[in-house]
């Protein structure tokens, strides 16, 4: 199976080395603007090829299409100008109504597969890829209707090559979801940094002190602006909606501290606890 | 060396298991008003025999309390009460303003460090306890030069021993620095699980989809309140200034959205990312 990865990144990347690694990939075709990047794909055995988007579409079975949702949306509907029924096209973006959306009367709709591997560091670039990145995370497949039973089948193969567990969903439900389990994460993250770098001007002291809990809670701040402003511009509604209830929900800490009233705080924090029997 | 722990949990416990590793304590006694803690503290090996507070003190070179910060408070100065000027106290809370004022004007002040090992995990009990927890982190003397050299010096044995990055502070400004560092992250991950909780009524949802992004970020919100109620009342003037600051933060975030302001978005994030260069 010859494949074509447009973004060779942190997740298209750590697919392509995957597939790679499984023998699903037998060739592996890199298309991205950064030519640094083609260049470490390359060293890093992620691609054997740079080529063109034609060319590397023309020759390929399956094109992964791993760059910021922004970009996607407005590349996939040329990519499927260019693809026959014989191949097909998965994205990997963090929001799904939009590009879904934007190819709804394409005559080659059925040869995509809207696809979220849901795995992500707060590094960037093919230097981060990592092969089994995906084992044992969440593979989301959005509005299967709409894809070719052999398309899906295809996605079905990448999934199970990158040993995710599959669900499916509506693309508008995909949305909502992520808002809470992903995107208001990031937000928090972005936020709290914020917090912290504008109140406390001694850096030496947050670098001395901070705790593996400040940590973990800040590790997604670090993440980059050109993958997330893309995300939160595709999945605005959403996000806002989640983010309105989480400053509720801060009120509702900054209350039961400024009245005292510590039954209440409890009550809150045993209410967060229920956390625990959901997540692992 | 004989050592008392009151409260055999996860700190206390942790510290235990080291320090007797490292033959440092040849003698542990545990004291808590938990019997079955008390029971798995000893066949875990993190205590030798259970006693009565008065006793365990009269027998120990050093008493280290690691109850929730309320409660050591409260009894601290009935166990400086106990002590002698051969012996020393330490605390572990991760407030350390109200439990040093409270023995300010105390006949054996000096008999106490305040001390801080910043490391912690959302579960409790000696069950949770390991021995190699503290090593590398920061460990916080405040107020030294209200302790008497041989009792600092013994605090200053046990932090090398924990292997921890020993660091000096006034317990004033510990309190502002672990409120930005430590408290915050705990109330922004409560409130986060609460907003997941309160909008996302599908259980099974969150648990498949739940990236390791959230689950770091949520991970604190596993804590329990026993431990930090007493916390945010203990450090409610710091903690209410952050929790504002950041919700002043969360708010340039939703405006950003609102007004589609995405360059304004992209410099909160970028700003954000300044994090990197502090966080390891």
């Amino acid at each position: 199976m010859k494949l074509t990865i447009i973004g060779v990144g942190l997740i298209g990347g750590s697919i392509a080395l995957k597939l790679r690694e499984k023998h699903f990939a037998d060739y592996v075709y890199g298309v991205d603007q950064n030519e640094q990047h083609l260049v470490e794909a390359k060293e890093l055995g992620i691609i054997d090829e740079s080529l063109s988007l034609e060319k590397a579409i023309q020759n390929s079975d399956l094109v992964i299409l791993a760059i910021p949702v922004d970009s996607a949306r407005k590349l996939l509907p040329a990519i499927l100008d260019l693809v026959t029924d014989k191949q097909t096209v998965m994205d990997v973006g963090s929001t799904k109504a939009g590009i879904v959306k934007g190819v709804e009367n394409h005559k080659n709709r059925s040869r995509f597969v809207a696809f979220h591997p849901m795995w992500g560091t707060e590094n960037s670039g093919p230097k981060s890829a990592v092969s089994d990145s995906f084992s044992g995370r969440a593979g989301v497949i959005c509005d299967q209707e709409d894809s070719a039973p052999d398309a899906l089948k295809m996605a079905r193969q990448v999934a199970e090559y990158l040993e995710m567990n599959l669900l499916y969903m509506e693309s508008e439900s995909h949305d909502i979801h992520t808002a809470y389990i992903s995107h208001i994460s990031h937000i928090t993250s972005y936020a709290l940094a914020n917090t912290v770098l504008e109140k406390e001007r001694e850096e030496d002291t947050i670098f001395q002190l901070a705790s593996s809990g400040f940590s973990s809670t800040v590790r997604l701040a670090k993440s980059h602006p050109e993958m997330w402003v893309p995300i939160f511009r595709q999945n605005k509604e959403n996000v806002l909606d989640v983010l309105n209830e989480h400053i509720t929900q801060l009120r509702k800490f900054k209350s039961a501290l400024e009245k005292e009233n510590y039954d209440y705080l409890e009550e809150l924090i045993r209410n967060a606890n229920k956390i625990r029997g959901i997540l692992r």
